[in-house]
């Protein structure tokens, strides 16, 4: 079973929350055991597993992420968005989760994010569920 | 075949090998040719692999990581582990590796590590084996 | 299906980009629908996904990753090779991609690329294919 979903950024910096669009696939799969792989087919976005509880969670992760990574350096590519390439490689674009009884096997306060690096875009996310 | 392991952390900050736990689990399936999926479910804990053979390694890692995300900072997150969130994003939670003619194809020196970023606890690991 | 690629670096950082020979197993395989992951088994070199068409953006990338991790340190890892290993956690060594019409899922932009952090070095990639 494979699904693309359409997000739409409102930020330059933004994480969008993805587990409720991924939760419906696996249960209108009847996948009871595999795997799903989640894919963001972007190069100035990424993906990560983290806490989806409280907000300011994600303030400091972008916020750190600027730190890390300044906007602004002795960048060469021309666009502009070099700090968004570098953050899309360190937090990368795929996580493979479990599925097992119907369920997929996170942690009670972990979700999925796609994790917009230069906003605001209108974003791809792929979803594929193996049964195994 | 899924099965969950229990890691009890000891250190704030550590890196826990589970190559044996994966590899047997690997032999008990009778998987010849596939893939195992190693999940971390928490947020202040990561996966990653590298490796094994010299524990420095695993202190200049968790070590350079503090200079990289400071444990203080201008965080919003109350429950003052702000940077443990931010290090499990940038290592990510899980890892895929390939299964042929029964092991896993890892390198001579590369293992996986539970990366522990605020501890202690206990931690759980899911690891899936999937044939094709 | 299952392949090691081997792959013979040249500088001491420097992007390969692998999506010519992923592509080709992925099409030599037959897969229609299902996933493709790609794992490089070393500790000082990673995989990530990015911008292919700009070599520019690859300096960037390498460039700042010299900053996030400096090369000289308070390493105690006595081969001098400490950074590489850091950036090899930071940027991960696998990623698991989408099959779907027998393409894959990537997008217009997104390339698939070993990373060397400790060069020039011969490295192996092993690239699987898992239908489902």
């Amino acid at each position: 079973m494979f699904k693309t979903i359409d997000v739409k950024t409102i930020e330059k910096y933004q994480m969008v929350e993805l587990l409720d669009e991924v939760k419906a696939l696996v249960l209108e799969s009847g996948v009871l055991h595999g795997i799903v792989t989640v894919h963001v087919p972007h190069t100035t976005a990424g993906l990560t597993l983290n806490k989806n509880y409280d907000p300011v969670v994600h303030s400091d992760i972008l916020d750190t992420m600027h730190l890390i990574v300044p906007k602004e350096g002795n960048y060469l590519h021309i666009e502009g968005n070099s700090a968004a390439h570098i953050k899309a490689s360190l937090f990368g674009n795929s996580e493979t989760m479990i599925i097992e009884n119907g369920r997929i096997e996170l942690g009670m306060f972990q979700s999925i994010f796609l994790c917009e690096f230069d906003g605001p875009r209108k974003r791809k996310v792929h979803i594929k569920i193996i049964k195994g």
